[in-house]
């Protein structure tokens, strides 16, 4: 089930306002965000009559594979949500956009991000009455929202984003209207575009270009943009001393195409890359190549800024099937090679400098390497466009534990030892935050520094769920194949 | 989506407690019950550590096809549910049995019925903060008892149960407990069995043979039984006025080798033949046939009584498969044919008494009786075996609207004319109170007199529903044919 | 795999020329004709430019599930084919009609029986160049009429059918004719219907009714009808000594609403009833019962001539899904309960006499009788309406091998004891010639005597395939569960 | 059904003798290849005793997505095939290999290339009596192996590869053996490698590193290797006049980290995109880019060469599922940005020189150099490392009608205009021939030059194919979603 590289993105979202094809720009806005999360997607409409929902696990393309079927998702408005998930809870009855009933009427909505304290909240509100369906934070925020004694859906809201902490960046359908919500310390990204007077929202722009959307701005750190019959009105939750963009997303999680924090990450990306070449020259190398595709750029980078020829010597193969899921010991054998290819005739006899954007376990990056050497390299030079990963991320990054992560128990040339190459050097920090755009906002640095920005405590606490029976809900659908 | 003789069985439930078998026995025991609802079907599973869910559209024996998948729902303790619903709300999501996490743990229920009064509950709850993902009654009932502020399940259920009304049969898992109950009208029947140290309840006898446990006894009206490792215990609601039994289950619910109620349904299905064949003999007549396969034993109490021959004159296909869910015209057209045929040589030149259990709408025994004629019959005299239907039930019956119902605003001549029969005699109240077991226990016979056991307010108070918005979980499995 | 009876009945065939619904009459005849293969099915129609063919795995029902699949069978023509086939040979392959292009245009085949010379054919044939691709007996009679050197296809055909031996009943389709053929032995039945200026054949008259289509013949033994613009025209094979037809067609396969042979299949199930009950009377019993359905009429037949009630005392189970297919332990141990439920109340404390249709391996009812008896019967006396099935049959009946014929090896006091009834009483062949119907034509009844009608070689000599590597189509479809 | 670029890969095809593991080295040989056939896929293994099949619809991680499944392919042997299809033919019955028994045991071939004279032998084979279930080349040359006279395999092949005429590597698979072929011409590559005492044939040498074999050689022009216990041997056809390779394997079908025909590609187009920019350099130009993934390579050496920077602009979405296959068309609007999107921050402002490898229709270029206007580039050069098509292909490459060619109408003025480009060139074809490594060898440059190495009689003689009934075998796979 891990990938690889353990890094497993978390979650896109998407939200549609005023369109006679709201179901279908949802699916187009969702396929741009599939990188995001490939387990399970989601879509919910609204006529303004009812709610129109479906879930389902698999890939945005085959989960919404017959066009008919989106002509059932009826409305003008929509939303919806791409989902990675951890192997325990991959089933449809955690799939999003979540949609209920409560006093307020019908509700729908789509979660970006990871809270911090809704172990302690669930508790509360089981407490007090509450049952739970689902292992979902999104249910804890529902639930929260329909116990506030609030009688309009802001103030609601504000109630219930008043009590969770964490990251979160939502979208949220009524009947007649979409509501975006980015929590205040900005961790998630979120945008908002228009197009002939449909309104948009999404995690990255990447996806507004699909729908040939406009980019008007991002949706700010705190602010709640409220969707509907009376235009676009904008609320703001209370200030938090600081906002803390995650500055992973500039590094691996979102598409290059993308604008997020109100720069291309391209651009950053590239930056990150020239950085690196400033910091960590390689002197007598031949050849700069990437680990594609998501290090391509940060490569190209610094490619440029080291005078040394950026080459293609890694081919990745993009059809990875279901089979992959269960591989028998024979194909995990293969694991990497499965993935990625070496192109003999660049490699043989060269110093190589490798541009990787991190490292999480290094198992596979250790694969790698090999293969390069394998193939020819004379030298095997590795450059990561990030300081080292030591420490787990609560904030929507599916991090492993501390103990597999290869930089929290080693020193660089610790590391370098374990990946058997003859060097090894990865951006400082100070570095990173020269490369990133500077603007109001800042950036949360966790994983490298431990530095978090909002305290946590459930972490820890273990009594606080070694109690609780779980529901496995089981999905037959993997012993189909 | 409407069956041609527009009924509709209700859902059947069955539990089984200590058995290292539990899922594997449930899912014996949901097929036995197939009869009681062919839409969906789950079960869930503990082991005292979790508990293991699937649920599915479908028949118990496609859903659970694959018997490695039983495997997965580990555990000695298992719960199940059969259902049918209407066209709307056909989905995933209000698949049962539900399981949810709550103050008092993980806990999940079944349940076969329909409350007269959730409606003004979900408003009550959703007033006080709950939410609702699905449409069905037991979600309200989880609720309430989620909302007890009793600290022991019994005591939180007892809370519960003593908010609703309406008929529900239910059976509930814990971590280490089953629990069995019946609303104290007792309108649909559930049984106890053990086998080795097992206890099982089933909704009808049938599912106890099958899994070849020895029939207890039924589980009284209001009574709540409680299944653990400290035995079985039985607890008591406060007793109503009447314990009214929904006479239908004789008449056509349940199957002919179920003792429900105390009694084998083959013994009064035939006494309901032969009781009608005292009240409306068919002088003349020259054989008596049935309508396969419900009416197989009221047809042969009738010929007995009668003393003439009983005749096999209509054979059905049991081969229906997903087609007819969305059939073209070209085969709607067919739809009487494509479950039954005529025996011509049986039937030609003969007077004929046709026996079938009751008459909703009639527009398939029209067709029927016009192939029966077709094929030869000089006379078809028609005997039902139980009274007009003139009112719709609120007890878990999928009647249609009175408007639909043919004897709502037909008399029995009209009736006869429109199904254009030489003779229609129905079973009288009297009579049918004769043919079935007297005991302690009295019967439902609304559908029959309109009078209710329990007041029907929500039907006629069209502003308690007309506000809402409904959630249409859509599922695209129809149309993967 | 095995059916509990093991009896495996072998394919249904039908046709339709001139419809504007020719594939939905045929998908409509394959259901009528369901009992008699279940395993694969298969369209192929004509609009005179293309043949369209769909055939899979599966019940008629669920293949062709959406009728809007059914539109793509384009045309006024189609043929259509179920089948039962032996676990090895289960694959899309194999599934029939088979369409092939030949010198002579496009065409398609359907084919009930088995030949008993295809094997050194298939010799004859590879050694002139022939290649296989499945293991079925049309593709020979393919291969032998695209090899013939007459002109015209009826030429062809006969060069065909010259050659081959055994049991046969076809449905040809080319592009703008339908060709309807049996075997000069008439082993198995084919009838020709009409409606409105369309032809229509089936193997049974059933599938005829469900079309409204009226009955006008059957097709003669080693008759040739070909159905065109030009009309109907009927051609002869050369005839054989004697007319054979499967005498087990009226005691087992048809349904009893069908008319083969020129006689309603429940007429003469009547009378093998009559004859046993004349023949093996059973003094001091109190009631008889069936094994359902198929015993159902030699039930009524028996106990109307021994003047005994005739009783409802096994409940058949019908929802008989694909989990069976393969069981687990637990399962399997309840294999012949899932079939069938006894009514506890019916056979209490009474002398039982049970009819049923023939004994093949004698396990399921073994099982059976044990039920019975388990239920409370005194006497459990077993009547069967055929004489000992002693001999395999080689013309499309799937018998085992006589090594599990129980009757090939033990005399009726052993089977009696090996079943554990109280006696046991088979119908003589006299009797069983008695019941069924005199005409011009005669009936096989190699399975209890041994007489084939046609010698049997290959079976015997083993060097015929003892050499062939069989290839093994794959289906993965199982695993999907 | 066309893919953007109107380019259609055909067929990958695989083989491995002598492994343990022959089915799953032969499924990851075709994942390798899945870019050369993404419409079905199939495995035939053999252990010596029987021939074990699996083919279906679908990309090679879904059909065989289950590790079990691929345990049931028995054997030290086997061939695989990954095949692409025009609409017609879609089938489960052209699915390769193709398995049959014919006089000299069992065989199974897969088939990557095209027959120029498959429908007059097809229609001489028909008259001699042979039948066709498929409109597979590979049919043809089955049935004339099978009426070969000569008693062993190499003389019946010698006799059915002397009759056929076109491109054809094959791999064939019997009880005990693998044989290897490449057409006299050599239109199509075909390789072998090795790995501990496992042979290994594979279209592209990618497949071999995947399953970590040695490249040992190509299989020459004409060449049959046969590989069983008795060795590897190697037997020749009569040579033909030249060696023609298909050169658009260099251009764009083959992945660039194969080597084929003895050279690397990555080596071959980077030299393709060198001689372009001497051909046509780009003065004024700010950057190069290239159309993801296939012209990576060539733009890199054209960068290279001009002294241009190499820059990342366009990027390509992966996750390209089952929708697109049926689009709406809502989504057919969107259909190019469903695959590309532009990176802003790299275009805007800048004069941009795209590389792309070759023009077929021209129509999704045109969306794509509209889309990177639009993102802000101030002038689109656009360059294609390979001269204009003129001609379709007969020898395996799915090009559509000269028609739909846009050079085979517009001049290269005509085609900027078209296209709305700043500029055009395309390489010269002497430019072509001086980039390909120049060996014994030569290339077929028909697509260009309209010189076809074989005369081709078949597709101007319309009368060869006018009669014929095509059988249209209908899968209702698509329908499903």
């Amino acid at each position: 089930m891990s990938q690889p590289s353990g890094k497993k993105e978390f979650c896109g979202i998407f939200a549609v306002f005023n369109s006679p094809n709201a179901a279908e720009m949802t699916f187009m806005g969702l396929h741009a965000l599939q990188h995001r999360g490939q387990e399970s997607t989601g879509i919910v409409s609204s006529d303004g009559e009812n709610l129109y929902r479906h879930a389902d696990l698999g890939l945005v393309a085959d989960v919404f594979a017959n066009p008919h079927n989106l002509k059932k998702l009826k409305g003008h408005l929509a939303i919806g949500h791409n989902r990675y998930s951890t192997t325990g809870s991959t089933s449809v009855a955690n799939t999003q956009p979540m949609a209920i009933n409560y006093h307020g009427g019908a509700l729908a909505l789509a979660h970006n991000g990871n809270l911090v304290n809704s172990g302690s909240l669930r508790q509360q509100l089981e407490r007090a009455g509450s049952i739970f369906s689902s292992s979902a934070d999104s249910e804890v925020i529902l639930h929260l929202l329909a116990r506030s004694r609030k009688s309009d859906l802001i103030g609601q809201l504000r109630d219930a984003l008043g009590q969770i902490e964490g990251a979160y960046a939502l979208v949220i359908l009524t009947e007649d209207s979409i509501i975006a919500v980015r929590d205040p310390h900005g961790f998630r990204p979120l945008c908002m575009g228009s197009k002939d007077g449909t309104v948009v929202f999404a995690s990255e722009s990447c996806a507004l270009d699909l729908v040939e959307a406009t980019y008007i701005r991002d949706v700010d750190a705190g602010e709640i943009v409220v969707v509907s019959e009376d235009g676009v009105k904008s609320h703001h939750l209370p200030p938090v001393d600081s906002v803390t963009q995650c500055i992973f997303e500039f590094i691996y999680f979102s598409r290059p195409d993308s604008r997020i924090f109100g720069e291309y990450v391209d651009k950053t990306r590239r930056k990150l890359g020239k950085v690196l070449a400033e910091e960590s020259p390689t002197p007598g190398a031949d050849i700069v190549i990437s680990v594609p595709d998501s290090s391509n750029t940060a490569a190209l980078g610094y490619a440029q800024k080291a005078g040394l020829p950026y080459e293609l010597a890694l081919i990745r193969n993009h059809y990875i099937g279901r089979t992959f899921i269960h591989p028998s010991q024979v194909m995990r054998d293969y694991n990497v090679r499965v993935k990625f290819n070496t192109v003999g005739g660049v490699l043989r006899g060269r110093s190589v400098v490798v541009v990787d954007d991190s490292i999480v376990r290094g198992t596979t990056l250790k694969k790698l390497t090999s293969l390069i050497r394998h193939a020819g390299a004379s030298e095997v030079h590795l450059r990561i466009s990030s300081p080292p990963i030591r420490y787990p991320c609560f904030f929507g990054m599916d991090f492993p534990t501390s103990k597999e992560l290869v930089a929290s128990h080693k020193d660089v040339e610790e590391v370098r030892s374990f990946l058997g190459v003859d060097s090894l050097n990865y951006l400082s920090i100070e570095g990173l935050l020269r490369a990133v755009p500077v603007g109001r906002c800042g950036y949360c640095t966790c994983c490298f520094t431990g530095d978090y920005p909002v305290e946590i405590k459930e972490a820890c606490d273990k009594h606080l769920l070694e109690h609780t029976t779980h529901i496995m809900e089981l999905e037959f659908k993997d012993d189909k194949e």
